[in-house]
């Protein structure tokens, strides 16, 4: 068995109930030498959108070789098949329902698809299964260990994604819109760094404003640039479009929701 | 020291304050190589029975040689017994209040109690004792890293036990109650898959029916083959009567507390 | 790489977001030996003295050589400046506002602060920057991995400190206040048993009485040992006068506040 390999995991179970702990005991179980690393359990429950959000976002940050093992899933316990996602860098365990679908699109270069069904490594169950602790835990054990991806079942190509809302693309705008707010109630986009590269590069000589549901909000560099109570937008640090307040919940103070519109101006 | 040994941690501390860092602390300045897993910290502050209920329903999924720390207590900082049981395959350490009921029961045959009594093992504290921090701590990371159990104190047979609300098992039916809700609003009962084998061998030729507050209840095999919207029970992953909605909170949407009344049926 | 070596982080970040998770990637992409521990991300956002009194209280109880990250600060990711605190035992890795205000106090003897200034050690991002992912977190991993503290920068000597609101001795009392209020309900004082010893040492020939907002509250030695339901204080793990009540919440009880007045007096 390999050691310090990491292995993260990305679940709705929240933090109250022993789900999480109890698929730490299964891995430690089967690989004594995994590093087992939460990214999320704050998932909305069965939110496949923000499960695939969040594991897309963040997945490069992690080593090499990283196993990701994302448990969302309206229907689990179901017989939805369980995949195995192999990049070039690292792999990816979870429900085929589209939790993968930034890592599909980011990876599609070296991308390959594998349905787990080699049964042998899975935790026997006398009853109906938890798909995380009985599953997804010990392939993500057995793989970090150094087991061969093609033990686990056979490469498919009829997988599943979602539609990721990606932002529409004119000749001098964007639009797109807020998909996430986190805790301290910054709002982040669909529209990134790579879209307005775009934009700017069919017009270069002219200059970019953004507006969020039609009213201008100014750019800034960095949070701590911005005056207090002010709404202001950034490149966030996942390098997408972010509307912030220094010192405060610009959700709150400017009433932004999940959906409200966002578009990127480029005018001469 | 022995490396990669688990400590898993179960704790009516949550994670808002510094309690449970601070002893993963304490266990790694004695055994820099062990690897401390949480278990849950969202029990109900004092609640005996929801801690042994968690430790007792997931220990078994722990490699061989966890030590599992559980500090919930109503009178923690007093003077009550710190105990080292020990298992054919595991240890455990707290308070002697009960926490440990489950484990007592499913491992009779193997059951080792020691009174910890070996304080040079401790932290000093000048103060009223944290003894999560000053005592579980250290002991559990002087156990993980090769310590035998007889240096911590001596066996006594006098350890306390809860009332684990047995269900009781008539020739036709089974009599039992919800125990448990889950964050998803799933309902476990005290009704395991052994008290239904034992039921179903008095009078094999029969049928089973769930009854929730005295009225049925369709069972599953897994959540995802239950309809929408409506109530379902399964045998879950711990092996137990569980009550679910697909896709929804059944302890909300059919209005279920711990307590209600639960009744299998085995009628001809 | 030296393996084993301990990495906390103290946020204001909670649990719901990918935030803490991403840290620890950045820090294994780096050290893949790390051990890396939550010491709270339940820190009110931006509240720099909470997070002060955090690391402040608890560093002392982890291994030598552990690399405490520090993330709370209203101007995340504006140009504040970025620490390495050394001291005897430990080193410290957060911003300059103030949150190491208790260790400049308790370790001023061996303090050496440093300006982290050697950008080669950052993640390199194109947007603005997530300081504890980019900056503090591969810090800390080349640090625990065996770097030298003086690869990072500077010495500097003007750092920032807050105002530790510390108890006023006079020659028969302390004048404090509540500065904390725990998951219990326990309610911390500024008031420490270092203030007290001085208090008793300079008329041994007394006796002390503790108050809380002008009246008087019995002392004990343990939470145990007090009767439910009635206001006790005691000396806490911490070294500090609390307010509890056995098996409730003090501050819910008894309407306390942080700020609340305290007064010890030691009469003749």
């Amino acid at each position: 068995m390999q050691s310090n390999q990491v292995i993260t995991l990305t679940t709705d179970f929240g933090l109250h109930d022993p789900f999480v702990g109890v698929m730490k005991g299964a891995i430690l179980s089967i690989n004594p030498g995994a590093n087992v690393i939460d990214l999320s359990h704050g998932i909305a429950s069965h939110d496949i959108r923000e499960a695939a959000f969040t594991i897309g976002m963040n997945y490069k940050f992690f080593p090499e070789r990283t196993v990701h093992v994302v448990v969302v899933d309206p229907g689990v316990g179901s017989r939805r098949r369980p995949l195995l996602v192999v990049t070039e860098r690292q792999y990816f365990i979870g429900p085929d329902n589209g939790v993968f679908s930034y890592v599909y699109k980011k990876e599609e270069r070296t991308l390959q698809v594998i349905q787990i069904t080699a049964e042998h490594y899975f935790l026997k169950s006398k009853s109906s299964t938890f798909q995380g602790r009985d599953v997804f835990a010990p392939v993500a054990a057995w793989l970090s260990g150094g087991k061969n991806v093609l033990n686990f079942g056979e490469v498919i190509t009829d997988y599943r994604s979602i539609d990721l809302q990606l932002p529409t693309l004119g000749e001098r705008f964007i639009k797109g819109e807020v998909i996430h707010i986190d805790k301290f109630g910054n709002a982040t986009t669909n529209i990134s760094q790579t879209e307005i590269d775009a934009l700017v590069n069919q017009k270069p000589e002219a200059s970019l404003k953004v507006l969020l549901s039609g009213k201008e909000v100014p750019m800034k560099m960095y949070y701590g640039e911005a005056l207090d109570k002010e709404l202001h937008s950034v490149i966030n640090s996942s390098e997408y479009i972010e509307f912030f307040v220094n010192r405060g919940s610009a959700a709150k103070l400017f009433n932004i929701s999940i959906g409200n519109a966002v578009e990127i101006h480029n005018t001469p």
